[in-house]
């Protein structure tokens, strides 16, 4: 069944008129009733959006570790009980916990100009008083790596980047390079301390936060990211040529550890040995929006669809919806599931974390036992406007430690073009959910619920993605 | 010549087939062609952006009467000097200053929701502690106005509204007035602070500010604008029922009389007695973004187009190209123009004061004897899109009390459609400046002045219009 999986897949991708015309067309899978009309009916739901108005609205940000993503578990075990899942309940573990203070950075000198900013996750501070120092301008993490060690001794750097918007959020990867160990490898190389350009596809003033990484050992120095607006504009300065003066003001700290928390929730199986659909998204968000589209929605989305199962015949396996905890500072929550859950039988691991806008393609990771679901998956989510991509399932932070024990996968991809443009700033709220969209999502994962929670075949281990 | 004028007209807004049955089709004014290689030539300007790259790079936020706006003036006298024009200087005057503070908000109850906003020019202030009070929700300027006197006391008002983009802007009047006169609304009937929802087309973090006014012997209270976003999210709170409580930190204060001044420069005319063709911009802004369309590309635009007549045959008319200081708190440019050069003889007067998209529409308010001038401006702008309007001419605050001495007026009209989604915002910067549709405003003003400039109709006096 793997040819004509991939031709399908291929033809998806791109035409293959040559290869069309050697091969019979591929014969789609038929699509059971029952599927098709949960499918269908989902297009209208409204249970996705009432969760994250919801979630946006009575709680708002849910930054990791804090009494505010306290509050969200609250409410989830409240919302998820009222909706009548089974065994719901809170999974706690404890983390460090980073949390933001002043952030304000201004030119001084050849031209007084304030710069709109934002620390990112794990930066260290500067004193309360701020730093002055001399800007070195990288435009490129590339340029960065170039500059020779101790080159950056008593300067601020600056690391630029180029993203632009993908629908696959490949660009993601490329740029976020900078923000990722921009900050740990200018601090190699001297820097008292960073800023970058936004890792984000707009032009506004709203920087984006998000975390940085410092390996052990490494003091964190200030780290923070400009608006994309105040990266160009700090970059047409340097255009002028001449020293740039910054005065830069950061004051983060970790407050020590503290709790954070996985909330459960399940739609019981009739057949434990089947193995466990896992499904969901995170609980917690940066604290400068109110986590709408991250990942608000990925909640939303994975409990209607859910619920939509909760509320018909009882499925084959048990479909668990885990709410993850601490996602943002380092996958925490994620970590912490597979450590508690790893030894018991899941089928599929999956999870929504890209944002609202509509699913346009699937991907899946499955034992070739289990192709015909494959099949299945493909004829009842093409009307959906849903097609196959060429790559192998297994995204996503949460899910990640679960999938890497040997957990299969269906990954049902969101059009990530303008997810960038908000992602991680304060303009992560309620207003950039497009309600249709929204629905589109919950009707995917109940189509893809519908099929993988019933499956008759045997859904075994697989060999996790490279 | 009006009838023919009104039938083009009218078929230029909405075809009215009925009526051009009935009339011959009007015969446009042909087109010198000297004006139209003029206006082709300006299609590829680049001076425009230039100008508003530089004020924006080099000096950035220019708020009335403080050291950014000297600093503004300037930059503008070296750069009008280098350009080439005559007579450039400044003049200066007194006005009363008022700068930014804290400003912070935050719903204490039902739900802990930080909230951004942003004070009003000529907002009063809290304690520096802030305060905190019941939040009395108006949905709209009309709810706040039925409100019993008194009934505010102790409390917060909000008020809300629900503009929409429109093309000519009139959305702004409509809706505005919940911010020019709301707050000394709530203020009169007891109200110890005002949020109002921002006077904008977006529904992004970014709060809109703009001058609110008060009524002699009314003292100032603190008044804000929150985001679209935040409002729309404090207005979802309240639809949930219940006392909302608020914290709100606000603390700008006036700072006493300051220096602003208008820059002047001239295009020297053949003729003194023909009177001057003023035209320009103000080169104050908010002091939010970094007045990139509020107003740097009227100055650009103005400037760009009167540099494209300094470059050719001397014309007939003066064109003086104003830079006006401290438009933004309350038109105080404006008014000291009218002071001092109100006895001059003007032709006419005429502003770019909405932004940088394209020009869609031309209206005139020019005295019976010179229609045929109007008559080829139809012709000549028609090439760049630009129809002429049903309305009178004489938009402006700059330009406002010198047409009000009976000086007639050529408005060149932008598309207002995103002009209110970061108007008065932090995103008020060069990235909101598509350079294509800059260039086509210095087409239109370059057409405008190659035909008013060196009309040879006499340009009298007019009424005003109501």
């Amino acid at each position: 069944m793997i040819r004509p999986m991939l031709l399908a897949g291929a033809l998806l991708a791109a035409p293959a008129p040559a290869l069309a015309q050697r091969q019979a067309p591929p014969t789609p899978a038929p699509v059971d009733h029952v599927v098709a009309k949960l499918r269908d009916a989902a297009l209208t739901d409204t249970l996705a959006y009432d969760i994250v108005e919801g979630l946006t609205t009575e709680v708002g940000q849910r930054l990791a570790g804090t009494e505010a993503e306290a509050r969200a578990r609250t409410w989830a075990v409240a919302r998820l009980r009222a909706l009548g899942f089974r065994n719901v309940h809170v999974e706690p573990y404890q983390m460090p916990v980073w949390v933001r203070g002043e952030e304000t950075a201004e030119v001084i000198a050849p031209f007084p100009q304030r710069l709109k900013l934002v620390a990112l996750g794990n930066s260290g501070a500067t004193p309360a008083a701020g730093i002055t120092a001399e800007v070195a301008i990288f435009r490129s993490y590339g340029d960065l790596a170039n500059a020779p060690d101790g080159s950056l001794a008593g300067k601020i750097a600056y690391v630029g980047n180029a993203m632009q918007p993908t629908q696959d959020g490949s660009s993601y990867g490329a740029n976020g390079v900078g923000r990722f160990v921009g900050p740990a490898l200018a601090a190699r190389k001297g820097a008292l301390a960073v800023v970058i350009r936004s890792i984000g596809t707009d032009a506004h003033r709203n920087p984006h936060t998000g975390g940085t990484n410092w390996p052990a050992g490494q003091q964190p120095i200030p780290a923070a990211a400009l608006s994309v607006s105040d990266a160009k504009l700090l970059e047409r300065i340097a255009d002028r040529g001449g020293p740039i003066r910054l005065h830069l003001t950061l004051t983060p700290h970790f407050t020590g550890q503290g709790e954070s928390g996985n909330v459960v929730a399940e739609v019981p199986g009739r057949d434990p040995k089947a193995g466990i659909v896992l499904i969901g998204g995170h609980l917690d968000s940066w604290d400068l929006g109110t986590g709408a589209i991250d990942d608000g929605a990925g909640v939303a989305i994975t409990t209607a669809a859910a619920k939509r199962l909760l509320d018909g015949p009882r499925p084959r396996r048990t479909i668990r919806v885990v709410w993850f905890g601490a996602e943002e500072p380092g996958g925490f929550g994620g970590r912490e599931y597979a450590r508690v859950h790893g030894r018991e039988r899941h089928a599929t691991a999956q999870e929504s974390d890209f944002g609202a806008d509509r699913v346009w393609r699937f991907e899946v990771n499955l034992p070739d036992a289990a192709s015909s679901v494959t099949d299945r998956l493909q004829s009842a989510l093409a009307p959906l406007g849903i097609g196959k991509g060429p790559g192998v399932g297994g995204d996503g932070t949460d899910v990640g430690p679960t999938i890497a024990l040997g957990v299969g996968s269906v990954d049902l991809n969101q059009d990530g073009t303008r997810y960038f443009d908000t992602h991680h700033t304060p303009d992560d709220t309620l207003d950039r959910i497009d309600p249709a969209q929204l629905a589109q999502n919950v009707a995917a994962w109940t189509t893809m619920l519908a099929i993988v929670a019933n499956a008759p075949e045997e859904i075994g281990p697989v060999a996790p993605r490279k």
